[in-house]
């Protein structure tokens, strides 16, 4: 696995990450209206999302950031939801989602050792399989984190 | 929207749907083995899942089957899964999943009835989009049900 230059850390997000996610987060899209009171209310959610498997406890959402200690700053940050299948004997399946690296911290390898660790969070819960949805520009970079090409994103907007 | 054919009615799934799902499920992928025990704790984990959402209630599964009521057969089944995100405003994205026709009942536009019901269960849940990951040659389905190719899904397995 890739180490992370010094200084960096990853962990879970917390709700003192706020101005740090949501700057980072305006990176990949639209972030709009996200008040201090409805990203905490969303940590709560995501913390309070636990469910059995296997004889163990896992965490339905993941977010994730790895912060600059030396600057003070979130650097990038992703998320893997861990869905519950029928199939593959009550399988589970993670989705890698909205991973972004600030602006202010590229070209450090920020990006493979996020998704790297976010794919672990995956397989150490159990997941038989763990996926993503990317730009065509951007399936050069997953297949240098163990990711293959698989399907096609079908989306659907009102 | 598509009609159901005389006889069909589609609905949440149900514990005694069991048999029929399994069965039904086997036509997309690997089932492998999931006891009635097993089957009813994940239904019943499903059911319990549910968030706040804009002052409504919101289920974050949404399994569903297509019942042929003549027969007493279930004909189709899927899901749609509905992720809280921080992006578009701490929007939501519905995950359409594990979609599946019986051979049975193959031919009278079950699965576009359902994709449509999914759809719309994410919408009114509150959803900014919708999206499925599909093989190539079922992109023309999906682009039938308003579905438009979005991206690459990219895979990891152990
Ligand atoms: C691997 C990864 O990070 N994929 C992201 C996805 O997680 C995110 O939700 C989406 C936002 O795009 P949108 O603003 O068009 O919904 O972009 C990309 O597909
Ligand atoms: C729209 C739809 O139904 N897509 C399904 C996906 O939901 C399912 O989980 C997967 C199983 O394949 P697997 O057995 O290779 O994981 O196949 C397809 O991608």
């Amino acid at each position: 696995t890739t180490a992370l230059p010094e200084g960096y850390i990853i962990r879970r997000m917390e709700k003192q990450d706020y101005e740090g996610v949501v700057d980072t987060l305006a990176v990949l899209t639209t972030v709009g209206n996200v008040s201090k009171k409805k990203f905490d209310s969303i940590i709560d959610y995501w913390n309070s999302n636990e469910f059995e498997y296997r004889g163990s406890k896992v965490n339905l959402y993941n977010p994730h950031v790895i912060v600059d200690t030396i600057k003070n700053e979130i650097a990038a940050t992703g998320n893997i939801i861990i869905e519950q299948k029928l199939i593959h004997d009550c399988g589970l399946c993670g989705h890698i989602e909205d991973i972004a690296v600030s602006s202010n911290h590229q070209g450090k390898k920020l990006g493979k050792c996020l998704i790297e660790k976010l794919r672990n969070v995956g397989f150490q819960a159990g997941c038989y399989k763990v996926i993503l949805d990317c730009d065509e520009k951007n399936t050069m970079f997953y297949e240098k984190c163990k990711f293959k090409r698989a399907g096609v994103e079908m989306q659907s907007r009102l």
